[in-house]
């Protein structure tokens, strides 16, 4: 088994074993790109060091040796050789970019005598020992895991006693007398030394490498960007190239486009005289990449054209570390960037039409996820007017958030769990370890670090609007204060406004408005709809709903929840009448009263939704939810009811149930109570005929839920049908409606060919067929659903992508026996599902008609199922 | 279509078209019996009358007035003629008999006219009149559904003014009076005048038999017995003959064997000068069928060689009606006789033993289901012996019955809401009316009415103890008390027993005695135990209960329910404990103090079953379901466990559950409390290795509830067996245990491969497996389910009956898809549905390997296992 490969062995399709970076430093190795050399332990490695109990085993020892041997007849360099030492990067690159979750370890290959002579040699001893104490610094963090503060401390207290500002500004007795200070520190902490044998240092650097992959932050960003745990970390060992000895180095980042806007202009970052983690850390502020022009301009213009090569070559944005040794340019990393996905989307689009891509390769380049970041609230531009900036900082990720502030994740945390909703993340700087408060947090304001600061890159990842680099605030963490330039006070818990896409904070709460789909996201969404084959409709209740999602592109309702009609203050009086009536009579004279408000509900719909379908579910939860249930409340009812308060609290009480989920609900209602569906009925058909007269036209869909038994559809469709027969009748019109069901029984599964006899359309209910297939309550299942996650039980949560293994066989199965009876039956989902995308993928794969999802999703489906499409043609 | 089939046309076989009644008396015609000549109305044409919404068709009509016509050349009669009138009867007659359910009108074809030159020409006047006055009663009472009372309270005030005791003593005089006052009430109740056009009555007849297939009493019945309501029944009209024509003329029923006992004894009863109704109504007294002997012995030795012939040609015991007309017999019915389950068993001992039948025909002339008959208690000897008798009648079912008495089935049903467990319906005499009361009632006491009365032939078929004719006793039914003849008087709600057996009343409270197999019923079930190939286990978690069921013949323990173990008063405390533990070590604290008993009970359970498998499953409910939860239990049991009642209190509302049922149980309680899986693990691997040192071999199944997922099996398999295997080690020992799964979530069904990797065996847990796939909560569903019978959307109970079509399909794909890779996996069912006969079938034919069920159930599941194997045989 092959575990290490040498950068000359490898090509960019080898992310999978090599990892992404190691991947493309071998690309770039092909391209004949100035990369240091060096070699790739590969993710099987990784795999097989947690297989044999984290220990390495001498295979693959063995291979870093032979490599190691290569690379150092490649540099001239002998790796613990004193004069011309071989010192190395060792670096993690997964399959898929985690930034800042796993570790690195710079200059390792160095001791006290190495240091002493190499210093010599090179005659520039501040440089080796500088290098010298950032090793230690990283090794004790990273192998030894020893707390960053004890290091950390140590090196401010220096630079204190001396009375120095700037890391530049240590003198190399400063740095000598630091290394010995981390020295003792490292004794007292590992209780023996700090290893001067380099061999040691690297297979100890290269296994708390593999280990950072399963550290906390690790762990959360993959279970945030679904990655799975099984594919392990490579690790890059390189030579290491010196960004920090001197006037003429330096290293910095850089994208070819802009990530955030997409504009296509060269965008990046550079430190003079840093290593690479002084940038990522955001500690000093870094120098745009023009101003490179002015100091080394050879080298900005090499750097130029090596952008240039790149983006032709990965026909993508390309995101790039670089160093500069003594004026020599050094690729170090590049891959396809991160980017908003508001630039993702500029960025697909400019490069159609470059023809540098196809609009199916556009398509496929925007992750459908990603569009919710553009489909939420920005700031109402007339509030904004009157609205005050308290400060400004970068535009790190754009977008609005208004929120409490508070100071740290664990503050976020626990304002989030005592049910604050809206809450603004305010930090120094954040770090990996924030990672959780920045997930549930609206928006992150940091003080410190640039656009490619840990905050930056990772609130663009979570598409939450981040304002870094805030200078101009203080803020004082014990205090739990933010101050502005002009002293006013913000305490934790009140409120601010960020705009990700000016940088602007403002110190009040401001109004924001609904997205729109325009410009280059109206064009990219025009690609989806040429390539797409589901339908996308909207679950919506209201004319408002059904009016943004038209906006969204929804094409007509895949789901009106009849319930949700009755919650309105006037309506839930008749609605509470006909549950408590105990006479068949009562509940028709409730009904009656109901009657006129759903009529005129759907003629709302109708109107918006003309052209197109309106499936309508008849009555689904069980009663006793509409019923008031402390004594208090059904004394209130009871009186305004006109009954006695002991009759109708019995009669609440007869209605509760144990397991309401199973319980008296969906056709179970219409069965008992068939006048509800006959109520449902008329107003459904009465409205169409209404909406019809005015030039409207829609079919519409009746939806009768929680199908188990062709019984039970026979059953309410002969009272649906006898009822809307005699209606159309007696009004001389001649619209047509359809009958379907819900399917969301498991039995129903089996069942689906007779029950397709029945239907004329099926839609899946994967929220209660996810539900049932699993046995588990969705109100009760998060008491052990972390249980599942922790102990990799599961990988995700069932209820919000479908479980293509269990529940998905399912709805494959019931579409395949449906088709053998009906070949056109109409097949949509409209569980919570069908706004997800790997759920949009599967629902096209099975041949679904049409998903139907939450008005802000439908963008998202669009896109899903564009990709689905062009996906399948690709796999034909 | 052939609607109407001539006596000569059918035979036995065609059950199914023409009824029980039509085909059998088609059989006794075609083997030279003396059978009234007529024809059967089919089936077919009563689902066709009720397609036709209740209307007889032209070409039925027509195919009757052809084999009328028939009729009357065969008879030599002329139906509506005068002096040689083809007086009719028009009986009922489903595929399977539901004696008593359905209606019967006799000597049809009379009116005014007809009676007085028939009468003249026969020189029978009072005969004439007295068959004229029938037919109307009967008319008034079947067609016209008018109040049977009225025309009875004619009658008796009639027999009252005149001062006459017996029917027989009315004069003609009496009787023409009668009719007279009959058509007066049938004007005022029908406002039209009494049909005197003969067809009219025939047609309405048929219509009004056919109408009688939908009354409430035979919906009830064929929901009890699982008779389909799509069968409809036939209409058998032939030629009237007279028992009431004189003292030489007479009516009566007889069985070839026993039906109480099984007895090979000619069994039966007939009344001098009747109508068959005058039998089965219980009315008259009738004498014993040993007594014709003495007074028309030619008769007696043809009806007994007639007997013979019968039971001979069916090779089962007859159970039949016959009519002496001026000692001429008549066969008017033969059938298969309905009998006790003791009978049936020693009837089919006793037939293999005289070479009549086989084992396998013995086998399957016994319905499983009655079995329960045997199953249930009886006095116990010592207590019966100083129990005072009260009264004695006629031992109509056998059993024992103690319960609290009640003189109305509407009584009985209320006390049964109630809550009342043991009941007894006491009755002047039951009619069809009563039968939901019977139902509930433990037993069954009537006044009148012989061993063929309604009483009578009602309790053997529901295998319920029933004491008839107990005419020493007075009931005052306005007082609701019962009066024995030494005038204790017993008011509503006093306890007596009931001996069916022996046909005793006594007056207090008896002990009874759990039921034995032996003599034939021991034989009988080796005959079983010889064809079965499924294994029957029980389910059992007591030593008491495990006992029962090895006495029952069961081979191990399917299904030992460890939460049962809990509730022991001394236990619950440390269970109780463990829940509210708030630490790991508290709970492991709590477990150590529970483990002593655990084990004892797994050690009790094995030496019980030596030689056996014992599967344990572990803890399965919701923990909350162990809590108390009224402020006043919670206070309690806090200060027992020295915790705050707050806390306590918060705890238990912490682990209500909003649809506990989906909720944290089953599997997901061992993957969030490992511990708990460790204890019982441990628990069972030191019970089995204490017995195993007493020489005990028994081979223990770990179970695991609730698995939806193989990683959740993988999961816990791996904590199970890393105890087991340590403490295995640590002891030396080298037991063997087995560990498997309960398949009763829907997804392990598409999964039940990947799941057979891991586990050894499946047992089905057919009540979850039923609840999740219909989406019912059994504790919910009654509410809406009776409406679902009513609607006809369902014919069954889910829950008590294996749904083959929906759940049934899901065990099979299972079954497939677990033996696909686990060819020899062991499969069992332990849902209730385990000793339920036609789910044991299905057991068989889906190819399980064993089912496990309670104890009583246990012969029950043997048989019906039999009965299984044997019918795949004939199948093949």
């Amino acid at each position: 088994m092959k575990y290490v490969y040498s950068f000359k062995e490898g090509n960019k399709d080898m992310k999978e074993i090599l990892g992404g970076k190691g991947a493309n430093l071998a690309e770039m190795t092909s391209i004949g790109l100035p990369v240091p050399q060096g070699f790739t332990v590969t993710t099987e490695a990784c795999c097989k060091y947690y297989e044999d109990d984290e220990v390495l085993s001498s295979d693959i020892i063995n291979q870093i040796d032979e490599k190691l041997k290569e690379l150092e007849r490649i540099s001239g360099k002998v790796f613990g050789g004193r004069e011309n030492p071989l010192l190395l990067s060792v670096r993690s690159g997964a399959r898929i970019s985690m930034p800042g979750m796993m570790d690195t370890i710079l200059n390792l290959g160095i001791n006290d005598e190495i240091a002493e002579s190499f210093s010599k040699k090179i005659n520039n001893e501040r440089f080796v020992y500088d290098s010298y104490r950032r090793f230690i610094q990283m090794y004790a963090d990273v192998v030894m895991n020893f707390p960053k503060s004890s290091f950390e401390g140590l090196f401010d207290e220096v630079k204190r006693i001396k009375n120095i500002e700037n890391d530049t500004d240590l003198t190399t007795e400063d740095l000598k007398e630091i290394i010995v200070l981390y020295k003792e520190e490292y004794f007292k902490l590992a209780k023996s030394k700090f290893p001067e044998d380099v061999k040691v240092q690297l297979i100890e650097a290269i296994k708390a490498v593999f280990r950072s992959w399963n550290n906390k932050r690790a762990i959360t960003y993959r279970k945030l960007n679904d990655i799975s745990n099984d594919w392990g970390t490579a690790v890059n060992i390189q030579e290491m190239v010196y960004g920090n000895s001197g006037d003429k180095s330096g290293t910095g980042v850089a994208f070819t486009r802009n990530p955030s806007t997409g504009e296509k202009k060269l965008y990046g970052e550079y430190l003079i005289n840093a290593q690479g983690e002084d940038v990522v850390a955001g500690i000093r502020t870094p120098l745009p990449i023009e101003t490179l022009k002015d100091t080394m301009e050879e080298v900005y213009n090499q750097f130029v054209e090596i952008c240039n090569i790149l983006e032709e070559h990965y026909k993508d944005m390309q995101d790039m570390e670089f160093t500069i040794e003594n004026k020599k340019l050094y690729m170090l990393q590049t891959r396809s960037g991160k980017r908003t996905c508001k630039a993702a989307i500029k960025i697909a689009v400019d490069m159609v039409n470059e023809n540098m891509i196809t609009k199916e390769e556009a398509l496929l380049r925007v992750n459908p996820k990603d569009l919710d970041q553009l489909l939420h609230e920005t700031f109402d531009q007339d509030s904004l007017k009157s609205a005050k900036v308290i400060a400004e900082g970068l535009k790190a990720s754009p977008g609005a958030a208004v929120g409490k502030i508070y100071f740290t994740a664990n503050d976020v945390i626990k304002a989030h769990e005592k049910g604050e909703k809206d809450i603004i993340l305010v930090r120094l700087e954040t770090s990996p370890e924030d990672i959780d408060g920045m997930n549930i947090a609206h928006g992150i304001l940091t003080v410190r670090g640039g656009m490619t600061s840990h905050a930056a890159v990772v609130a663009r990842g979570m598409g939450k609007c981040c304002v870094s680099g805030c200078s101009s605030i203080i803020i004082d963490e014990i205090k739990k204060e933010l101050i502005t330039q002009d002293k006013t006070v913000y305490h934790e818990g009140d409120y601010i406004s960020l705009d990700g896409s000016t940088g602007k904070v403002y110190g009040t709460k401001i109004k924001t408005v609904a997205p729109e789909i325009s410009g280059d996201f109206e064009t990219f969404m025009k690609y989806a709809d040429e390539f797409r084959k589901l339908g996308v409709r909207c679950n919506a209740d209201t004319v408002k709903d059904a009016m943004e999602a038209r906006k969204f592109g929804s094409e007509g309702i895949g789901l009106c929840r009849t319930e949700h009609m009755f919650f309105d203050e006037t309506r839930i009086f008749n609605f509470r009448k006909m549950i408590v009536a105990d006479t068949l009579e009562k509940r028709k004279e409730a009904l009656e009263a109901i009657l006129p408000y759903q009529r005129e509900d759907f003629e709302g719909l109708f109107r918006v939704m003309d052209g197109y379908t309106v499936t309508i579910r008849f009555l689904d939860p069980p009663l006793h939810e509409f019923l008031p249930h402390t004594d208090e409340e059904i004394r209130k009812l009871a009186s305004s009811l006109n009954v006695s308060f002991e009759s109708l609290k019995a009669r609440v009480s007869s209605l509760k149930e144990f397991n309401p989920m199973m319980g008296h609900r969906g056709c179970r209602l219409a069965i008992t109570y068939p006048e509800i569906a006959r109520m449902q009925t008329r107003a459904v058909i009465e409205a169409i005929i209404n909406v019809a007269n005015e030039g409207i036209k829609v079919i519409p869909e009746i939806m009768i839920p929680l199908i188990g038994d062709v019984n039970e559809l026979k059953y309410v469709k002969n009272i649906v049908c006898t009822e809307a027969d005699s209606i159309i009748e007696n009004s001389g019109s001649n619209i047509k409606y359809h009958i379907g069901t819900m399917i969301e029984i498991p039995r129903a599964i089996i069942l689906a060919d007779k029950i397709a006899e029945e239907a004329e359309f099926f839609s899946f209910g994967t929220n209660d067929l996810t539900q049932l297939g699993y046995g588990f309550s969705r109100d009760d299942s998060s008491k052990f659903l972390n249980d599942y996650y922790d102990k990799k039980i599961f990988e995700f949560d069932p209820f919000s992508r479908i479980d293509q293994e269990g529940i998905g066989e399912f709805m494959k199965m019931a579409v395949e026996k449906a088709r053998s009876v009906r070949s056109d039956i109409k097949l949509g989902i409209c569980g919570e599902h069908g706004g997800e995308p790997s759920s949009v993928c599967f629902c096209h794969d099975i041949g679904l008609t049409y998903v139907s999802c939450s008005p802000y999703r439908i963008p998202i489906a669009r896109l899903a199922a564009a990709q689905a499409a062009i996906r399948e043609n690709v796999n034909k």
